[in-house]
C-alpha cells in the first residue's frame, strides 16, 4: 500500500489522486467542525470555495432546512447562520439540516480531493474510524492536509501522522510512505501525548486564542470523540 | 528576529519576503552544486527557469567563457555542457566561467527569492557560513526549501532546521519561528548525526541512486565543506 501525505493542497496534482482514497484534514477547524456537525445529525454538507457560491447555493435550496456556515479570519461570515466553531453545531442547531460551508482552508482542501476514487473527511475527532475505513478499503492512500493559507500547518501534519500509523497497524501489507508521510509519523509520535499543548503552540491555534475561541482547541483535540467517517459524494459530504 | 521556513516555493507569497533575508535550499542538488561550482572558481551563475531561456541567454554571452548547465529528471539536458552533479563542477571545468543553470526545482526556488532584500544560497555544504551571514545581517529571515516537484522534501527541511538552529545560537535576540521552522528544527535534531543515511532514504536520494548518481549524496552530505555564501544580485549568483 502506498500512503502519501501532502502538507498543502498545492502539493497535490490531480493524477496523484487517480484511483486513490483521499483523506482530507483541517484540524483547526473545518474538518473537525464538519465531523461534529454530522455526528450531531446534520443531513449533509456542501463545501464551497467562495462566499458568493455559498449564497447562490443557499438560494437554490430549501431555506428552512439549510444553514449557511463559514468563516474568514476565524470569524463568522456576515449574514451567515453559523461560523466555524464546532460548539455552534449542536444537534439543536443542525439536526436534519443541510449545511453550506465555506472556510478559508478546509473546504478548498475537500474540493481538491474530489478527483480521488473516494474522499474521506478526517480530524483528531475520528482518527480510528477513518484509519479503519482506509485499511478496509485497502487501496493506495493520499492524505491531504489543508494547511493554513496554502502553507504547512503543524496540527494537520500531526493528525496525518496519527492516521498513517493507525493504518499501518491495521493492514497486513507493507506501507510505502513518501517523505511527507514519514515526517508526519515522526511528528505524530512527538506530539501525540500533548495534543492540546501542540494545538496551542501552532499559528492557527494562537490565532483562535487571540480571537477568543480558545475553547475550540480542547474540542478539536478530543481524539476519537466520534466513530463516523464523512465521505464526499457528488460535492456533498455525508455519513 | 522572525525566522520563517517554507517547505516549497508555492508557500511563499511575495509580501513574505519584503525586507527579509531569504535563504534558498535545494540540497539534492542545485544549491549544493552552485556552492561547489563557485568554491571551485566559477565567476558567476545565472539561474534560469527553462531550457529555452538558458539557450537564449547562452547565445547572448561570450560562448567561450560560458557553460550551459542543468538537468531534467536528474540527467544532463541534451546539448548542455554540464549536468547538475557537483562532481562535474571541478576547477578545471568551471574556473573563471559564467554558468547558465536550469534545474527542475532549485533554480526556480532561487528566482522566487529575488523579491527579498537579500537572497543567499545554502545547502549542507555551507551551513556555518550562511548562518553567520544571516546572524550578522540581523534582519528577519525566510528560509525557502526548493522541495521536489512542488512538494515537501525531507533533505531541504533538515538543512533549513540546521541553519535555523545555528542562527539561534549566534543571535542575542529571541528567534520567533513559524510552524514549518519549528518542525525543521525538530527534523534537524533527529537526522543531524545520520545525514547521509537520511539522504539515501529520501525520494530525491533514491532517484539519484537509481540513476547511478549515488556518489553525489556523499558530497552533498559533506557539512561545512566550504565557507562561502553565494548571493543573488540582479539575477546573478556570485560570492
Amino acid at each position: 500500500m502506498k500512503l502519501q501525505a501532502y502538507f498543502t493542497p498545492a502539493e497535490v496534482k490531480a493524477t496523484d489522486l487517480t484511483g486513490r482514497v483521499a483523506v482530507v484534514i483541517d484540524v483547526l477547524r473545518a474538518t473537525s467542525t464538519m465531523i461534529e456537525a454530522l455526528a450531531n445529525g446534520a443531513r449533509t454538507i456542501f463545501p464551497v470555495a467562495t462566499i458568493d457560491e455559498a449564497v447562490r447555493l443557499g438560494q437554490n435550496l430549501d431555506r428552512t432546512a439549510t444553514l449557511l456556515c463559514g468563516e474568514r479570519k476565524s470569524v463568522r461570515i456576515e449574514g451567515f447562520d453559523l461560523g466555524n466553531s464546532p460548539f455552534e453545531f449542536t444537534d439543536d442547531a443542525v439536526a436534519g439540516k443541510a449545511l453550506v460551508m465555506s472556510t478559508t482552508n478546509g473546504t478548498r482542501a475537500v474540493l481538491c480531493a474530489a478527483d480521488a476514487r473516494r474522499a474521506l473527511v478526517a480530524s483528531l475527532l475520528n482518527l480510528d474510524a477513518v484509519a479503519q475505513a482506509v485499511a478496509e478499503d485497502g487501496g493506495d492512500v493520499a492524505i491531504i492536509c489543508a494547511g493554513r493559507e496554502q502553507r504547512f500547518a503543524l496540527e494537520d501534519a500531526v493528525c496525518a501522522g496519527l492516521i498513517a500509523e493507525r493504518v499501518r497497524r491495521l493492514v497486513a501489507q507493507p506501507v510505502r510512505r513518501n517523505d511527507a508521510a514519514a515526517v508526519a509519523v515522526l511528528l505524530a509520535r512527538r506530539y501525540e501525548r500533548a495534543l492540546l499543548r501542540m494545538l496551542r503552540g501552532t499559528a492557527a491555534g494562537r490565532q483562535l486564542v487571540d480571537a477568543g475561541l480558545g475553547e475550540d482547541l480542547a474540542l478539536c483535540a478530543d481524539i476519537d470523540r466520534h466513530r463516523i467517517v464523512p465521505e464526499l459524494h457528488d460535492r456533498e459530504i455525508s455519513i
